[in-house]
């Protein structure tokens, strides 16, 4: 793993130009003229991000609804997106569902690529966004004082795959095809001082704000909203793949779009995230780390 | 094959959107605000676009430089490009040798994401660029009666490989490591009525530019300037990989860069293609379908 480190190392202080404010593995920053565009790539792998067994429709579906996810954590209305497509078995579903996915979000396939090879099959996504409001909004903003809100509930896409893993009647729909929070991100954009999408589970990604603002979040389990049960909840708390929107707002400021208040920032503690009063000591465990 | 080419055609279909003038497996035109961008995704696999014997610093080289011939094609300005690699051995080479890339060119690795999974390996990169002059160049625009014309020359790549291949002393710079004529295109752009790079081969490009033109083209085979022995000839017209600028310019018009006279637009005749005078009936055998 210290490999794969040193490379992304490599890759992050070729990603410090001055022209760019995006990182490596998050969404990129891009002023062209009077224009400020939002750019991410997502890639997924046969066996790694989708299972071979699984619909080829959806995982168009998910591919871009988790790049359009990355825009609206930076309030940007999407204008198109390219695809890297390695052809195989299942192509007409695949281009069915991605038909769907922008369809539904109404943004153009502008162009990309196909290629032979595999397997295992690799399938690339980049979004092209412009931003709605600026500065873009970044999880490095949050001050001390504000509260920390979500959208939505978590656990849906946990119940989702475990359906799915089960084969039983239950509903697997926010598990297969996620919702990126467009509307709501434009909305909060103006507002928030911090904000990502939730995509690796709340805990982790509430650690990752935490530690891009340099501050601690003090979160009240008992107040997010979860689409489980009870006993549940910790899961919850840890599965990712809900793609909502976590995000902090000045003290005295209400959210303008459905969204539940779930705890506060505080100065920076000894860790970045206590849960119900108690100290979170380390990452691993949270969420899912890739 | 077939199976393949109805999901690009699918894919096609997708991109007549009305926000889109790009196609897939062409570089991508975006109006946003008051600029044109230009948008362009590759995706290389190992076995099919580079071999695991290849160094992976010349296989970072290649995969930007080719995206950014794209840019050049259409007069744009390079602004940044996203990274989709797959974790593999060879990473720092890798990394070196897109830094390498990067620098020479002045452009910002903006992010991306780096995943796990193959063999085979396989990367995708997206170029992001400005347009320098509007309306963008694209293949379509040749009228009856300009002339054909090339800078640099074809078969510098081909040697390049053949060195490589054979474990020559030759040098292999030129297909290692291809340069983008991202000056030139930028010089070009306001004067030419149909551009592209020649990556496939020179007589299945300028089959292509014909076919999107609805003209034909002939080609005076001895005019082109050409890298290898005369005895080569024919095949340094039909192979890829010099990355060259294949343009067309009305009658009187001198390019403000080197470049050779190399032919004419003629009326759509019952092939797209004459060289010296002789129909070319198909593009099978051209240069390098994939």
């Amino acid at each position: 793993m210290s490999g794969e480190s040193a490379f992304i190392e490599t890759l992050r202080a070729l990603a410090h130009h001055p022209a760019a404010r995006g990182l490596l593995d998050d969404t990129a920053v891009l002023q062209v003229g009077s224009e400020t565009m939002v750019l991410t790539h997502d890639m997924m792998v046969e066996g790694r991000h989708f299972l071979p067994s699984q619909s080829p429709a959806d995982v168009a579906w998910k591919l871009v609804a988790t790049n359009l996810s990355d825009l609206a954590a930076k309030g940007a209305e999407p204008l198109g997106v390219l695809l890297g497509y390695m052809l195989a078995d299942g192509r007409d579903e695949f281009a069915e569902g991605l038909s769907e996915v922008l369809d539904h979000y109404g943004v153009p396939l502008l162009g990309g690529d196909t290629v032979s090879g595999g397997p295992p099959q690799a399938i690339g996504l980049t979004a092209i966004g412009r931003a709605t409001h600026s500065p873009v909004p970044s999880r490095s903003g949050a001050s001390v004082g504000d509260g920390l809100w979500i959208t939505g509930q978590v656990g849906a896409a946990m119940l989702g795959f475990e359906a799915l893993r089960d084969g039983t009647e239950e509903d697997s729909t926010t598990y297969r095809r996620p919702m990126a929070r467009l509307a709501e991100g434009e909305a909060l954009a103006p507002l928030v001082t911090a904000m990502m999408d939730v995509s690796d589970g709340l805990l982790l990604d509430a650690w990752r704000l935490a530690e891009a603002s340099q501050v601690s979040l003090a979160i009240d389990s008992r107040a997010v909203p979860i689409a489980a049960s009870e006993a549940r909840r910790l899961d919850a708390l840890r599965w990712g793949d809900d793609y909502e929107l976590l995000f902090t707002l000045p003290a005295g400021t209400e959210p303008p779009v459905p969204a539940t208040h779930i705890g506060t920032v505080e100065p920076r503690g000894f860790v970045p995230l206590f849960l119900d009063g108690e100290p979170i000591a380390n990452h691993s465990g949270l969420g899912w780390e890739h």
